[in-house]
């Protein structure tokens, strides 16, 4: 199947918990005002980013039982797959709050919408529009899990999985506060951190739907280098590669690379980013490119250089974890050793193989 | 016990449970100035307001066992009570910034707090300080009670009741909006809808722990009776009596008052309220007496009366629904008929007595 075919697949599947979930809110009698703006706030948030996670979820559970889905099956497996998009939708709505971002998958930030409509300042709804979002995921799993044996593990999954979102996050909006960047608080313990429960829980670990122990060791490393890659593609990519021009060094983003640099750099190139990392105004371009410069010197820090180095030994690493993964039991009946390490295997090569 | 006893007992748990908190934090690798600020959102937000909700967990399971509690029942009582009270904090850190409301339990409401700090404008982390409270929930429902047969109900529980309060939340900004105040759009429908979501299900079906039929056909009448309560005090009890000034009729708010002028008014009535009703100005003390005066009327539209037959009504369908809680079945070994009904009439009890 093509990728566009798979794509719309998975979005069919929307359409029916989108329809499902309408249906509950006109059930308990909501008024026509409130089920509009809630069926508003579905298709404006969910479906439009790159449904990575969620087709994740539906790619990991063909791979271990290593034959074509029934119906039944893809259909329960897009709506994990779904749950997972209302998480990053609770999760993105918010964050675009917190941040007072502009835009995001090429539209106004929800909660700049009534803005965009003409409606005032009721902006605001956003924060319970975001908890809707994430109060849908549990009507979701009860409607349709409540019978399984593991449905208390998928509760707990998805509840760890957003706690750890949300340390995240506030290590992040404490360490980088957007209007009052500080970056002698920046160090690569902190940007592990961040990265570690920000992004790679949500986006890595919850995609197998598997709490095991092999999924935490291996994903959670694996969605901390995506990350890094993300960080050090903002500094170097150009962009026709990313799609973007990034931002991180004008911003004062708690980046792989600035605290790279930090560790690695003398006094005075420590000095330079304290005078110029994250400072605005006419001059920003010019500050931008002298740190630029400083992460280029092939003679001195050498960013790309150490991200190489960084990135051999994180795919080596990883590998490395991945063929240790055990021999199955022989309780262990249906997921057999090869194909769990498949579904690893997946995951890395999306990762290495991306550009952007 | 006295009040204050029961008070204190309870407040010493809610040591424990943040220490517990803490610890797991730190646990995590989380960084200490994060770890403060986490630290000073429980101790901000949780316990700061009249724990009605919390101890009342604490008095349901006493009288269903018909016997003092041994110290670790009290413990998990109390463990849930405090679940309820962090959800409360969730719903309050985040109304408060919907609102725009400026103090809550007499200090600045927590997103003003950097504010008055002089911390400059990082207000929005608290919405993820907010879903933090949320996420405290379930690590603590997970810690105590994983081995409970009744686990998946708690989590279940808790989720509903998320749920139907943030549908309340959505109904009530929509119809209400702070700056956009159009009462043409109020009707005892919504105000039914929007008190039983909003309120009754988290500060009285929450706190019987039970999600059984009656728990739900008897609190939640109790818990929009409540609200009732609450509106009509805020017009008609004195300051005295309510330890506030009634704002309702200045703000605009969706009250049952204000449904029930408009359900049983003149055309002259109505038109009264849309001119005066939630408008604000120099004149408003003038407006908002002339809406009084309009309540108060005894030959006309008389609120007190209506309050009073509408009191009397709910109590005594409340009273009838509790008699007819049924006959314990044989395989009902612990909680007999009477201990169940005089759960429910503790709560009335609470509610028939309250002044403010």
């Amino acid at each position: 199947m093509s990728k566009a075919d798979k794509r719309n697949k998975f979005l069919a599947v929307f359409e029916r918990i989108r329809e499902e979930l309408i249906v509950h809110m006109k059930s308990e009698n909501m008024p026509e005002d409130a089920v509009t703006w809630f069926n508003e706030n579905l298709i404006y948030n969910v479906p439009g980013g790159k449904l990575n996670r969620g087709i994740s979820v539906v790619d990991s559970v063909a791979i271990l039982l290593n034959r074509p889905l029934t119906d039944d099956e893809y259909f329960k497996a897009a709506l994990l797959g779904w749950c997972i998009e209302l998480l990053q939708a609770f999760f993105l709505v918010s964050d675009d709050m917190m941040d007072g971002s502009i835009s995001r998958r090429g539209q106004p930030c929800w909660y700049r919408v009534p803005d965009v409509k003409g409606l005032g300042k009721v902006h605001n709804i956003a924060i319970n529009d975001a908890f809707i979002l994430e109060g849908a995921i549990y009507h979701l799993l009860k409607s349709h899990f409540r019978r399984e044996s593991y449905y208390v593990d998928l509760l707990e999954l998805f509840q760890e999985v957003t706690y750890k979102t949300e340390m995240g996050q506030l290590v992040d909006l404490i360490t980088a506060p957007e209007d009052n960047i500080d970056i002698r608080k920046y160090n690569i313990d902190k940007h592990t951190f961040i990265v570690r429960y920000k992004t790679a829980y949500y986006s890595f670990y919850l995609s197998t739907l598997e709490p095991y122990k092999e999924a935490d060791r291996i994903l959670i490393p694996m969605g901390e280098f995506f990350q890094v890659q993300d960080d050090y593609l903002d500094y170097h990519g150009t962009e026709e590669e990313i799609g973007k021009i990034g931002t991180d060094i004008i911003d004062g983003k708690c980046s792989w690379c600035v605290c790279t640099a930090l560790a690695y750099g003398s006094d005075a190139q420590k000095q330079l980013l304290f005078e110029h990392y994250g400072k605005k105004g006419a001059d920003q371009a010019i500050w931008e490119q002298a740190v630029k410069d400083m992460y280029n010197d092939e003679q001195g820090l050498n960013i790309p250089k150490r991200y190489q180095e960084y990135s051999e030994k994180a795919v080596s690493e990883i590998n490395a974890m991945i063929d240790q993964v055990p021999e199955p039991g022989a309780q262990d009946k249906i997921k057999g050793d090869r194909l769990r390490r498949d579904v690893f295997r997946a995951f890395l090569s999306k990762i290495t193989d991306r550009k952007a």
